[in-house]
């Protein structure tokens, strides 16, 4: 017989009945009816209800042990007592009655409990993270997280992508965020860097003639802890082809990605035909980049209906062409508590207050609004809008570079608050045309808006005619209810408008070459076009787990301090350590 | 038609011609046949020969294009004229007589020829990977690498293995190699450091439950380098199970490892049952615990034979107990030139010289040794080594334990010398039963032999009552052609044990909480039995490329200097991330 174990805690089934066994596992639970001893005895795979009476001859040995402790049982596999079966159980039908029990590992009083379900403050979770990833939704989690990246696996090799490892000690490259460096001994004051993205080595393999890569890459940005971001490290699904245009990566990826979806949504709705909307278009309609469709709602400019109208305040702003007026509509919302509530949400969003027109019973206006603007415009706001008794629209105006962030915030909040948000699917999207440069307020000059890699849509002839900041790129997200989960784009593979599209952000060649050596040089010898993508696996399995806090989908998380609880990192080096590495701590005084 | 291409360059056949087709790849091969160029045109999936004559209107254009360039042709397919037709290749039946060329990637002049197989110096090819990558057998290698890999998950995954992601950036341990340490800029005079290996996550993840797990894992080694390790970094096949004893990780690993090599040896055979080899007979037979077995000589032990006799240096070798005598048998080495001239090698390998005894017709013994000690032992020798006529035997005197590495180096060198070993095979075999411990003569005390995280034979009682020196660990090897391709062990999971065996090799109970504190923590709440290995993956790979040289199957390796000559690794960094992380370079005085 095996040392451990003839079954997994998971294996046992009626037609077992009468044969003899041996388990090893967790005492789970441990129940005392009169006597007799009942373990819930788990493993990975499984419960099994182990039975214990004073007759056994492991008895004795059984009163000794509590939650938590690892055992090995024998025994008789026996049918449970007509109307104790468990019909939630796999094993259910059985029990296992224990003639022999060996300790294997005994546990320490429980700082967390594994059965049950109660909350613990995060640091303890952490600390004692092997026993909170024993709980039931953790474990499940994890796994669920190794079966979804099974899936991309398998999806992306069934539309011909390789996998490959790049480097994880590399150069630093200053665009971008911030780098985690690593101290060379060989190479006394010099770094390597952890890469943020595998970003040029993928360009560099298709240079180098492969023709679809992908990886499951491990991405490192030294950012300041945020609550949406695990900080330090993450995953990404990177893939990059060859001799492709934007449309191919969609069909590439967009079967990949729905698949993914559909295999773990547990029978919730996945988008079939994902929307291509322009990033213009999802800025005016939902007031992000990365829209969360399962709500209804989109806005509209209604700008027309205010200019010269009573209501001075948005009549006097419409007087700046930059100004706008957008209205969200609130279907069902037509009730002054209802308005009222948005309105207060607004104050305490910190902005002076969230205009409102209600319709009620026959398509009439009410409320200030539409008191200062009058019956005709209250009328055409409702028609654009197409609204009717009963409903309500809101207002926000000004510029909208400024209100928007504001405006798709109150947008959710009105979705959410009237329930039109089916939660209970996944909308997928693609946004595309993304703006190349934007205006840096901060340094008072024009830079990439997001990968200076990607191919300005015209290409150079665009880059050498067109107003930089109306250049659009080849450059694509996916969004996924409200969380953007994959960004790409078509590379720009040519070394002169590299160059060009670099000087147009205030980088010279020489600034190219030292920062982009290798991508650079290869570009010099027989670059094929070229683009591809990235997704953020964390996000996608958090999504698919139903949490939106992503240390609960990753096995050994650090918490929001950056720091790894269980097994102390960061620490103290040592003398003799940094000595070899070339380097000195340099403590803030304190 | 799609912008780039209708078909790869792989993809075209016989059955194609008449089809109008468009293709897109580098210039592989340009000839000029009398006025018609021919251009053998290259992607990742094959080669297609294109045709362009003075009346195509691509003529001019072509005429243009160098070696790797990238272009698009479009053109109609055609027969080869008879007798052209070029059975090595795929599409050697047919052409594509082009009609239009585009240029979507011009080269430079190249420093590096892709096409032929012209030698290049290392820093070339590092510098230029890009256009290394691109050739034939490196491009192979690559591929191959990423098919290897995929078979060992999908063989785990049949195992009944898990796939998990461990962090990258932890905690510092300090037994074991160099850490890669990384600053952390949040906690100011703190460090990661990048893990040598998952060792302690792998043993955490069977203390939360989990119950078979791997990971194709990245692992770091700040070492100085050496011609048969990747420097920096490197990827292992990692796995650890639970409630599992030797005999169980060595048949959920074996068919693992057999398969991956079965399916890439191109036919040359496979052990199927490996034997399992004491470390101690692996040392007495091969002098060495990665035997290649592929040779099939076996060293045995002689001294009786020389104990007392008239050959002086050894006899008085012999008086010391310490001392034996080895024999390397050397069937068909039986000539003067043969033994002279392994005599020399081991004079150039440092040796005083290798003594050897010829057998000649009639099974006479030959040589100063025969001559020494007498025909009477000479033929004991022969009778025990079961040499004959035309044979030879080599010795080597001293203390095992220091002259172990030369015997197994001279075994190694007579067996190729005599063309014994059959090269193209792969003999796989399990080394077990490691020391746990050895004398440090550097400390003068007792260490850790191997890992310090294995269970030693006979448990905490032999740590009790053991001379150290002579317990054995559950540990294990896997030695294939002279390689160690893996290491494992079943593990400590008794922290009572563990305490002690720390203790025996001079570390205290703190010392093991400050050092491994997470796992020492998981030790005392049910911990289950457990046991793993983990197996070089670039090792494995490299054997079945055929290759001794790691950078042939590594796609952006570093130098031998730990330099990325491609990226620019290691760099400096700006005063500003110095300042952010809180150091400051210190650097060797010139």
């Amino acid at each position: 017989m095996h040392r451990y174990r003839t079954h997994t805690c998971g294996a046992l089934r009626a037609s077992d009945v009468g044969e003899t066994a041996r388990l090893s596992g967790w005492c789970h639970r441990i129940r005392d009816h009169g006597g007799v001893l009942f373990i819930d005895l788990r493993d990975h795979y499984g419960l099994t209800q182990v039975v214990i009476d004073p007759d056994s001859p492991a008895f004795k040995q059984a009163e000794t042990v509590r939650a938590e402790w690892v055992i090995r049982v024998d025994g008789r596999v026996r049918a449970r007592p007509a109307g104790t079966e468990n019909p939630e159980l796999p094993t259910g039908q059985i029990e296992m009655y224990c003639t022999e029990m060996e300790v294997l590992g005994p546990s320490a009083e429980l700082p967390l409990p594994v059965f049950g379900d109660v909350e613990y403050p995060e640091e303890t979770r952490l600390r004692y993270r092997f026993l909170d990833l024993r709980r039931e939704k953790l474990h499940k989690n994890i796994m669920m997280r190794g079966a979804i990246i099974d899936a991309m696996r398998s999806k992306m090799k069934g539309q011909g992508f390789f996998e490959f490892q790049t480097p994880i000690l590399t150069a630093s490259s200053p665009e971008g965020a911030r780098d985690f460096l690593v101290p060379s001994r060989i190479h006394a004051g010099k770094f390597y860097a952890l890469p943020q993205a595998p970003q040029q080595y993928k360009q560099l393999i298709m240079m180098s003639g492969f023709d679809r890569y992908f990886q499951i890459a491990p991405c490192f940005r030294d950012e300041d802890p945020r609550a949406d971001r695990l900080p330090g490290e993450f995953y990404q699904l990177d893939l990059e082809m060859s001799f492709v245009e934007q449309e191919d990566v969609f069909q590439a990826v967009e079967p990949v990605i729905t698949g993914v979806f559909e295999q773990f949504a547990d029978g919730k709705p996945v988008t079939k035909n994902w929307p291509r909307i322009p990033y213009a278009e999802s800025m005016r309609k939902y007031g992000t980049d990365k829209p969360d469709l399962r709500n209804p709602l989109e806005m509209q400019d209604v700008s027309e209906h205010f200019r010269g109208s009573g209501f001075k305040v948005f009549a006097r702003m419409l007087e700046d062409p930059k100004n706008q007026v957008w209205a969200i509509p609130g279907p069902t919302g037509g009730s002054r508590a209802f308005c009222d509530r948005m309105n207060s949400w607004a104050q305490g969003e910190g902005q002076p207050g969230l205009g409102y027109i209600m319709w009620r019973e026959g398509n009439e206006g009410a409320g200030p609004l539409a008191n200062n603007i009058g019956p005709e415009r209250t009328e055409a706001i409702r028609a654009q809008l197409g609204l009717g008794a009963g409903d309500a629209a809101f207002f926000v105006a000004g510029n909208p570079e400024k209100f928007v962030k504001f405006a798709g915030a109150a947008r959710t909040k009105v979705g959410e608050e009237l329930k039109l948000v089916d939660f209970d699917r996944y909308e997928l999207a693609w946004i595309v045309d993304f703006p190349f440069y934007e205006w840096s307020e901060e340094d008072k000059k024009v830079d990439f808006s997001h990968n200076p890699f990607s191919m300005p849509q015209g290409g150079l002839e665009a880059l050498n005619g067109q107003d930089p900041l109306t250049i659009k790129a080849f450059q694509y997200d996916i969004a996924c209810n409200g969380y953007e989960i994959a960004s790409g784009g078509i590379r720009n593979h040519r070394p002169e408008a590299m160059v060009k599209a670099f000087e147009i952000a205030g980088y010279d060649e020489a600034t190219v070459q030292e920062r982009f050596g290798g991508l650079y040089r290869a570009f010099q010898y027989g670059a094929p076009p070229h683009g591809g993508m990235a997704a953020g696996v964390d996000r996608i399995v958090m999504l698919l787990c139903g949490t939106t806090n992503l240390r609960e989908i990753s096995i050994f998380p650090m918490n929001q301090q950056a720091q790894d609880i269980l097994m102390g990192a960061p620490n103290e080096a040592s003398p003799k350590q940094l000595r070899e590495l070339h380097i000195r701590t340099n403590l803030p005084e304190k």
